[in-house]
């Protein structure tokens, strides 16, 4: 429902700091894609360290994704003295996460000075073939001078 | 809302097999702490690896866990030909996740032949302190005789 | 998860106006049962004019009664000068809303200063007996000094 | 994601029959604006008798409207012995449903053999402006040969 303007021009490299600031990032090798104002997109390799019982990805893991992708999303629309916080967020799973890569694209659907509310995908990706595995909406939140939560 | 008769009386081997081929559990380091028809309670340490930009505990990761907790509640009360597969969740994060332990109460609201609802509980515990961080509700479904898909 | 202490003393009687104020719960002809701090309880009887294709009380009437009581129940605990709005709602039907007279009740699971975390329960009940039809999750948020928004 | 293939070449007549015996919706004024494979888009006009207290269409009215947009979607898509019902939605409001006429739009995500998952967006129109409101997820459900559940 963009295009949208970034109150803060800065916005990419806010979002890539506290983005390298999730240790949970890291430990599954997620990466940045892309970052446009109330756009993420992010790639994580398969692991067999996170699945489930049938030997796909669990559910909660992409989950984990998902919210940073609408989390970072929202991030970028905010003021820069802002922290994002997840509010709540429901994941709808359409298939499997069974493939060799994933992608979690996170957009904002409805930005607020509060209250953010943003939509995601995770697409699994085989060979050539990309298909979309889960949805996401969810609620995030601009919290400002609340002591032990920044950026 | 409980208590259920199970339909499988061997429901605690069944859903500790399938918990033991998650091996996103093992590499969480979530255990199970007990097993009632209708009613799994699980447990898991801090670990810094899966933190979020404030250092507290992942959204997602919570989710993680919480699902699990909601599915193996569901899927002690099925039959044993059925495999468990989540079609939806919805988490509320009600505090952040900040905690020494963590644990995750899943538990089955409604069982139905082939849809199962859910709620869990996440509390976090620092010392003799345990507070709610977490609230799921979540729709399972039983399977059978798909393809790739058992336990 | 309660008991709550409300901020404004006068809560029962703010409730009850803003209540009056919703034509469409006059026009569903649902009324207040109780109100205590942080817990509200409706009633509303059958109607046809209601019900969806198989005769039983549309999903999304039951929605429209579990949000004004999760609604009020996030309203009873906020400061005076609050006006409050839904942010999301989620309901799992568990039953069908088959029944001579409804009742639902609202309860905060969370209160926060700007954002209230609700759940709710829809019970049918035919002759003596009560039945759980729909379970509601409910975002509520408090808003102050917005144009056309009071109470 | 669509396009798709009805299972029913009759499905228009199917979907109108069913719409036609949901009392709920001749009452609030709905009416069926196209039903396309997958996809329904629905009309109601505003009126005072469905409002909340600040004068705009209750949230639950919106999801009555919604759920039956997208309750018809996934119906349109299922084979012609099949009745559905709805397993749960979820709905996130945008701004308020202030408007003269409002139309719903319902799609299908996800369709399958048990369980289809829809999207729905409400658009509120005032003169020639028209602005979306509220979104719905919801996972819809393929019955067969339940007693008292047809169409």
């Amino acid at each position: 429902m963009g295009p949208f303007e970034p109150k803060d021009p800065l916005f990419r490299a806010r979002v890539m700091a506290s983005f390298n600031r999730q240790e949970v990032m890291r430990t599954l090798g997620v990466e940045v894609a892309s970052i446009e104002p109330g756009e993420i997109v992010l790639r994580m390799p398969y692991a067999a360290a996170y699945t489930q019982q049938h030997g796909f990805i669990h559910a909660g893991i992409v989950a984990t994704a998902l919210d940073s992708a609408c989390g970072y999303a929202a991030f970028s629309l905010m003021p820069k003295e802002a922290a994002v916080l997840t509010v709540e967020f429901k994941l709808n799973l359409l298939a499997p996460a069974r493939g060799e890569e994933f992608v979690f694209k996170g957009w904002v659907l409805k930005p607020g000075r509060t209250i953010t509310v943003c939509e995601g995908h995770a697409l699994a990706s085989i060979g050539n073939e990309e298909k979309l595995v889960a949805t996401m909406v969810g609620t995030l939140m601009a919290v400002f001078d609340r002591p032990g939560i920044s950026g």
